[in-house]
């Protein structure tokens, strides 16, 4: 089978090669899909291998096809459509076949092709476990939810785009950062309520809506910088979560604890690499996530795509999400 | 009216002086309590005032009778026996009548004497929080948490006391450290279902007992020495409160981030402090406790009293609770 395989921990030219790998075979609870499409994410140039290290196919977001289960499967069978963002700790989806757990994966959604349905999973179940497994917010009380207040850093970003519509499902009052007029016009587009400057003062922008706090924050972009912008921001007994790590040293203390504050990880890829008891979890999010874009109330955010899946279209897109201004997702599909 | 003065922060001799004060008046929502008995937590000695600040009237624990209501109080009468933590921004209890929200009130164990109802307060709403509001954990599901494990860090404290206690009754498996003998059958007469010590290898003594790791980690110790170890202990998606502050710079990201771990502050003063619309939420809390208590679910950890409320006891109270090794509750009670 076809398969792109990185050498080094490059986006250059040569950094990544077409190969030809053996085809895996299904055993347990593992479903081989033959992979249509893929789409990127920034966790896709972060575990590229050091040149010390073995070669790696990485990427965690594909739609495809069923193609094999192995003895245990009991959720899928051969010729099912399914998506799925899959395990950090395996081999990726860039290669034509790939092996994944099928507590991971879900059918896909029916109304999208294999472009659009390889863009939603990694984001949604990061946007989903971050607003509703770890801030707590209940998904099914948008009535209750209607006075909560949630800002939203990096809103045009791949988990951004999500949130933002899981937040407005949910009821919350969203207000979303973006620093261009392109990436705000996308959040306002998606359904944010605001759109405030992530690179001028926030909490200023905020009182100026005529919001001292907000009750909850999901920051997907860099922390560092707005570090103490979120110690001002949150309500007291308020809950951020955040999905990238600190380059200094940050206190989690000062006013988070005078407020009661709670600070939340979400790595998606926490239930695979624990095997944890509720992996199965994110075969139901993904459910869901495909109801609600086949009812026409959430909307699949790929926003530019390549084809073939090449080594070099795999590098470009890695370029491009260097870059950190991506707007949605970027996705490719076929095989040449 | 009679009251304690700190004019220094130390426990020293002379460091607080008995002094009469002017009687206040209530307005507002605020009650009028006539003292009858204190309980002293580390938070007195923390708030005592720097010599070149203006003296002050510490402790958060009371016990006493409504002796007059402000205007727009509705939740008591003159004459009820309460028991209420207070504010930390306010004059404190070591003073022989005292101003508070009936917000943070509540009417007192029917079942007890007013010392044994001032031990409650303070450790009672911060372990609630802690467990209930920050961890999240559901006291209404005794049956859904009974394979749930909780390590309470510091269980013979004041707050591990009556943490000990709610985490038995919401169901779950109780961890408990302590240190001594006496501070050990302290937690298992409590109910703790196993005692480790927090001066040893904790992930260790944790495998020991058959468990890899714990849901929960409430640790109402100091936290710089245990910091890697909890991040070794604690669960996948697992939540972590914290009542102390570090002493050290701490990373929050590493494990904790793989992990999709949560880090909760509880700090009890926040709803007073930010006035929060919930503020209400601290009288119903103490109201459930004194039912808890006046039905035999929850004991008054009440360990130690000394009579009457004066400065030379205040000042004994405080140095033994520097100390760091008092089990349960010092109470103080009556006027001389």
């Amino acid at each position: 089978m076809k398969g792109i395989q990185f050498i080094r921990n490059s986006s250059e030219e040569g950094s990544a090669t077409d190969i030809e790998l053996p085809r895996p075979k299904a055993t347990g609870r593992d479903i081989l899909v033959q992979i249509e499409a893929i789409a990127m994410n920034p966790v896709d140039y972060k575990v590229r291998p050091a040149e010390s290290e073995p070669p790696k196919v990485v990427g965690f977001d594909a739609a495809g096809a069923v193609v094999e289960t192995g003895e245990d499967v009991t959720l899928f069978q051969k010729g099912d459509l399914v998506y799925y963002a899959g395990d950090v700790t395996r081999s990726g989806t860039n290669a034509e076949f790939q092996l994944v757990d099928e507590r991971l994966v879900a059918k896909r959604p029916t109304s999208l092709d294999a472009a659009s349905s390889a863009s939603l999973p990694l984001t949604s179940l990061t946007a989903w476990e971050a607003l509703f497994d770890q801030l707590g917010i209940n998904p099914e009380t948008p009535n209750d939810n209607k006075n909560k207040r949630i800002l939203i850093i990096g809103g045009a970003g791949g988990v951004g785009s999500i949130a933002i519509q899981l937040a407005k499902l949910a009821g919350l009052i969203v207000v979303a950062t973006a620093s261009r007029k392109d990436s705000s016009d996308w959040c306002q587009n998606l359904g944010a309520d605001h759109i405030i400057n992530h690179h001028e003062d926030l909490p200023l922008q905020l009182k100026l809506l005529g919001f001292e706090t907000v009750d909850y924050i999901a920051n997907f972009n860099e922390i560092d910088g707005v570090w103490e912008a979120m110690a001002e921001m949150i309500a007291p007994q308020g809950g951020i979560v955040l999905i990238t790590g600190h380059q200094t040293q940050l206190d989690f203390g000062g006013a988070f604890k005078l407020k009661s504050a709670k600070i939340c990880w979400e790595f998606m890829f926490t239930r695979s690499m624990f095997q944890t008891d509720d992996m199965i979890a994110q075969h139901h999010i993904l459910e869901t996530v495909a109801q609600l874009v086949d009812r026409g109330k959430l909307i699949a955010t790929a926003n530019s795509s390549m084809n073939p899946i090449n080594a070099k279209n795999i590098l470009e897109g890695h370029r491009r999400l260097e870059s950190g201004t991506t707007i949605g997702k970027l996705v490719l599909s076929g095989w040449e």
